[in-house]
């Protein structure tokens, strides 16, 4: 089993380093030797984390890939191009591919997995969501005689950080973005991570597992945490939540009776007592709802070099073990073919802190803002504050164009000085 | 494919439900048809949880198995016979096996992995181990890479369901018990739940799994949670854990300085700030360690006939995709062929309440006594109470067998009124 890595970043470092340590135990497992044969490098003289014997390294990638010898291609260079190119073109050179490329995935998973059938090769690509976390395989295997009905997934690191920084600190997004970016576990350039984009991109892979169905990371509803204030942060503390960056990836009825996926991104408290509640700092988790398995959760460490590269040598065993018995994985099932629900249609549940005039009939009139819009309240909170009072409402179920609507009519109302916290709840029963 | 389901009571009765319900999903899923071809129970007019066609009931499970159409078999009798000669039939006549029977598999596993490769038929149990939750595949195939070093799991939702009860009420042992028997989560016998017996099988499967090596029920060093008094769970309180039925399987270097399995069950205080110090009521979770990926954790339901059913399921989609492409599982590796390591000789810590008299020298003579055993001491707290005092005293780690000797020892002391507490601690660094 002859190995190309494409990348020798943080990741395809870790995975050079553990094609040498782990050879012994991959021949067993596999049942014959992987053997490293080539790295595609952008510069030879790069300082790297591991020793690469020079003969093994190249700049030519393309050719690497291309060459007769090469069953398996390891794609850890990300980006959109040149990977998907390489990625492309290995089946046709009869190389399966291991990828932990999820924006790629993302934008363009059919092209790839449909190179990869027709070729009769594998790809595989367990790394690219909640990195070491195995959630796609028991997505697409454990679960397969199951309905999964909803994931809801905390599938970013830098974001998690942040959140949990400001909920443990009181610190405001700025000041916990920066500490994350001291810490390293954010960027100089935070946009990816913050504005929802990389957690996007996790969410359409999962949803397109879960549902058997194609999603796209166009067809995702993303928001990010940038707005996210220590106020939000305080009010979901006061009703015992937390506020989380969730994937959330669920089966919901439309508006013509039929099953469609939701799938979005975006910020939402839950509960102290849920599950997800308690994943800390940069860790990741997925929570998975089934109608018959019921709820599990999958927890770890979602990023790093060597936990990334430790989902990427699992993937490798499989695809040596199909290659060795002339067979194939599965492949992707989109056979359930849904389509994707509208967020204006997708019901959700918002919680609303409203600043308004203490006086008699203010609660009334917001009531009845939300009745206007068909929508039923669960909770409401009043606490008089000199002048003001605020007012903090947790709404049932209704459509978010319904809840975006009422939001929008509380802002210009009279009695309302200011609307200063909305955000979705989710993780609760109605 | 046809399917012959060997049992009809809460698992099979959920088996054959979903394979009706979810007949659509499961031939798209697999590529072909799924049908029920027979189902084997003990009596033909037992009261069932769902209606099966009176031409498909049979009390002859081995015609059954014996017979030329059937494809796969799906064992949930459980217990040894017949089900190991049913497991051993089923090959033998071309069929593939799906079972949840952690007790023979824990047994004689081997003997079943054998006649499965012989015959090249498939053997899966996803089922037997933490019921929906996946943790076997993810050990099997997704860590194939990557190099476990150790597994705890809680496995035994009855013995947990019972902990926890002591832990948020106060109550003791018995009552608990008797709580768990009227609620239903413990049997009128519980002997197999609270001795560990359960826990144990499910160990020797994970240990054999993760270690690549063969490891049975009787390997396992086993102790229940009947001797858990009140004391032993507020002493753990009040030093910040939480108290655990947990299944143990780590590597561990033995006495030649080579690497062994060490496994056990036995209740142990863990942290709160443990993951799975958060695994509430019956529910199970498996937390595991290896060098690549670092933390890992599993949680879900570990019990219940639709969530075990949803295992046995998710089974059944993989051998039918083997079967429909003339292949095979892995099956099973034991090539690390690891000694399992004695009891004795494992490296554990403990906790140790001890009732002494309030005098001085009395700390220097218990510190003298775990000195002498080459137990090195990480912390003692010392309460006066009023002539007596109380010394807790938690050891760094060192081997089973000194720990026991000290304990030993301690109890012959003459300024020793009592050892009121002794167990191990887990989750911790050293």
């Amino acid at each position: 089993m002859k190995v190309a890595v494409l990348g020798c970043g943080s990741v395809g470092s870790q995975v050079v380093r553990l094609l040498g340590e782990q050879a012994d135990d991959l021949a067993a497992r596999v049942g014959a030797p992987v053997e490293l044969a080539g790295v595609a490098v952008r510069r030879l003289d790069a300082a790297r984390e591991v020793d690469v014997p020079t003969e093994l390294l190249t700049t030519d990638a393309a050719a690497l890939v291309a060459r007769d010898d090469i069953d398996l291609v390891i794609e850890v260079i990300g980006g959109i191009e040149p990977a998907r190119s390489l990625i492309l073109g290995a089946p046709e050179g009869g190389a399966s591919v291991v990828t932990a490329n999820k924006a790629l995935l993302a934008e363009d998973g059919p092209t790839l997995f449909e190179a990869a059938e027709k070729a009769g090769r594998d790809l595989y690509y367990e790394a690219a969501v909640a990195g070491a976390i195995p959630i796609l395989r028991p997505l697409r295997e454990s679960l397969a005689g199951d309905k999964v009905t909803r994931v809801l997934g905390i599938v970013n690191g830098t974001t998690n950080f942040i959140l949990d920084k400001m909920d443990t600190s009181g610190a405001g997004f700025a000041d916990a973005l920066e500490e994350a970016q001291a810490l390293g576990y954010a960027e100089a350039d935070p946009t990816a991570d913050v504005e929802g984009f990389d957690a996007a991109a996790k969410a359409a892979i999962l949803a397109s597992l879960a549902f058997h169905s194609r999603v796209t990371a166009a067809d995702v509803h993303r928001e990010g945490i940038a707005d996210v204030t220590a106020g939000d942060v305080r009010s979901a503390r006061d009703m015992g939540s937390v506020v989380k960056l969730l994937a959330i990836a669920e089966l919901r009825t439309g508006a013509d009776g039929e099953e469609a996926v939701s799938v979005r991104v975006h910020p939402a408290m839950i509960p102290r007592s849920h599950p997800l509640a308690s994943v800390r700092e940069a860790y990741n988790a997925v929570f998975v709802e089934s109608e018959a398995a019921g709820q599990l959760m999958f927890y770890g460490p979602g990023a790093g070099g060597s936990p990334t590269a430790s989902a990427v040598l699992g993937d490798l065993v499989t695809v040596a073990r199909n290659h060795r018995q002339g067979t194939r994985g599965m492949g992707e099932s989109a056979y359930a073919d849904r389509a994707v629900l509208p967020m204006g249609e997708t019901l959700t549940r918002y919680h609303v802190a409203i600043d308004v005039a203490d006086r008699a009939g203010v609660l009334a009139a917001v009531a009845q803002a939300f009745a206007e819009h068909g929508v039923s309240i669960q909770t409401v909170r009043q606490e008089g504050r000199g002048d003001d009072a605020q007012l903090v409402v947790v709404s049932h179920e209704a459509t978010d164009a319904a809840l975006a609507a009422t939001v929008e009519q509380l802002r210009n109302m009279e009695i309302v000085r200011e609307v200063t916290s909305v955000m979705r709840v989710e993780g609760t029963e109605e």
